[in-house]
């Protein structure tokens, strides 16, 4: 492998695949070969890859050979029956889907707060939901400073968390609702155009949705702190992209915002976007095609002494998904 | 005033002001004359009311000469000069903008929360901000039996919040988008089309806004309960119409989210939308045009044991702000 990996992208055609693609390029992942792999409609297709152009082919277990990394940016099923395939073939599987996040012998990783966690892995390694990710970064050194006892989030976030077809979508209702046409929610139970829907994959016994269960779960586990409570209410916005989060914490030991700011601005991954009186706050439109998370509204929190709220804006294709799984690659290269 | 009152609406061409027109014709009520009164440059143009055409004259304070029930759907400062005016000619105003609604003199009122208020009016009533009336709807009930001790609610907020140019905005913005033109804000600092806004109103000292402290403060006056402690994060988004939040609420004493669906369910001015089984829960889009508050998504904090979260949506331009007006109005008139 002196020349670099042989890398497979498994849903290569897809939101976060395309962006994954990308990602290994602009930040110069050392690829020696590169198979391009998604479902059988897709067979023989030509994608780009810089200045290439790459056959797509189906995704069989046959397809992990000879290959060292294969991120997965499939859907669970998919996941789950092909990603023992490639780990059996001695490739590290990097998985985007939640099937493998919260088995005790997969790491749940997000490079800047748990690196070490990859060096547990067993073939398999796990890349958190988007809003988790964009939770846990900012999160982490206020953690590590004052012990975050309770968090309260409220998410809004974009469609191209649905995938292409969400993007579509949102585009396709906007101009039936200009143009006064009926509209059929395909993608969304509802119309998502000028409308927010509460309400992101299936609803649990309790109420909560497993797009709310995943940041309580899955912030616990990469944070390795179990104590950690969390109250999650995630909601759909007609945004293209990135996820935007209002958070209330509450810490043991007394952070004060100017505290929060230092530590923010010394983090790793975040952009401290905080000025009011310049209008300096994160937008989820200027959050996209970046990968830092960006943090601003940091206040003291009116209603708890020990109380500080904040909001963050991430580009969830970006660190919520494909940036974050190829600096688990990175990780894996020993590249960072 | 055996046949009715003599009303006046200030800010009658407005989004509210228009608001206010329909729903006195809706609710029938008893209007004897109705001056439709407006800044000098709508000066003689007409009006629609019912099947009627009203000539809108320019806001002075000879306007108040002969009336009964004023309603100022006007700016701060408007208010400031006009409102004076019209209580010293014997009117009583119900204003909408923010100047009156902190005066210990002045009552601030939520027909459905504390109607009693209206007893010791001396000739302005105010009406509070839309997303504070929006709240406390079915926040009374839960307060009256658990005793709410701090509340975290992070806004969703319609752009028609911001007046009829706003709406404008949004739909032209949203335009320029889909046929990639350039993009030049007027009502909001940044664009609003496919973006969200974590900034409404001006910012304070302590890095909340005014429309975050209209909440604690209108809050705290409208309950009676200046230790009703309150966070609130308010965040535009790109939907015309309704506005929705995300409550966290502490109790004092536990409340299951079946007690509060009972309570909720028998609360005046509240529709509990809440079963996610058939995908029933509030939703801005279905929440337009209508005057409840709609609640759902009740369930337990996972995070706190006397914790319960919410999630609401109301027509902030009938119940959020002319309804609530007119609905004060028949308190004055021993209508309701």
């Amino acid at each position: 492998m002196a020349a670099g990996y042989r890398v497979a992208v498994v849903g290569a055609t897809g939101a976060v695949g395309q962006e994954i693609l990308l990602i290994l390029k602009e930040r110069g992942f050392p690829v020696a070969e590169l198979a391009v792999l998604a479902d059988e409609s897709w067979d023989g297709k030509q994608i780009g890859f810089g200045d290439e152009q790459l056959t797509v082919h189906t995704a069989v277990p046959e397809s992990f050979q000879k290959i060292d990394i294969a991120f997965f940016a499939t859907s669970g099923p998919v996941s789950e029956t092909l990603v023992p395939e490639a780990v059996k073939r001695g490739a590290v599987a990097i998985d985007n889907s939640s099937s493998f996040r919260l088995k005790p012998d997969v790491p749940l990783v997000v490079p800047e707060v748990n690196p070490q966690d990859v060096a547990w892995q067993k073939g398999i390694i796990a890349n958190p939901n988007c809003s988790t990710i964009l939770f846990v970064v900012p999160i982490k050194p206020l953690h590590d400073a004052a012990h975050i006892r309770r968090a309260v989030v409220s998410t809004y976030q974009a469609v191209s968390g649905a995938g292409r077809e969400a993007i579509d979508e949102l585009l396709l209702q906007t101009r039936q609702v200009l143009d006064g046409e009926a509209i059929s929610p395909r993608s969304f139970p509802y119309q998502i155009a000028f409308n927010l829907i509460p309400h992101i994959d299936v609803f649990g016994e309790n109420g909560y949705t497993r797009e709310e269960m995943k940041m309580v779960w899955e912030t616990q586990k990469i944070l390795h702190d179990p104590e950690i409570r969390i109250s999650a209410t995630t909601v759909r916005v007609p945004v293209f992209r990135s996820h935007s989060e209002s958070v209330n914490i509450e810490t043991e030991r007394k952070l004060t915002p100017d505290a929060a700011r230092r530590l923010l601005a010394q983090a790793p991954g975040v952009v401290v976007q905080d000025d009011p009186a310049s209008l300096q706050y994160p937008l989820p439109l200027m959050a996209s095609n970046h990968d830092e998370v960006f943090v601003g509204r940091i206040r003291e929190d009116l209603s708890s002494e020990l109380g500080l709220n904040l909001w963050l804006a991430g580009d969830q294709l970006r660190k919520g998904a494909a940036t974050n799984a190829v600096q688990i690659a990175e990780l894996l290269a020993g590249r960072s």
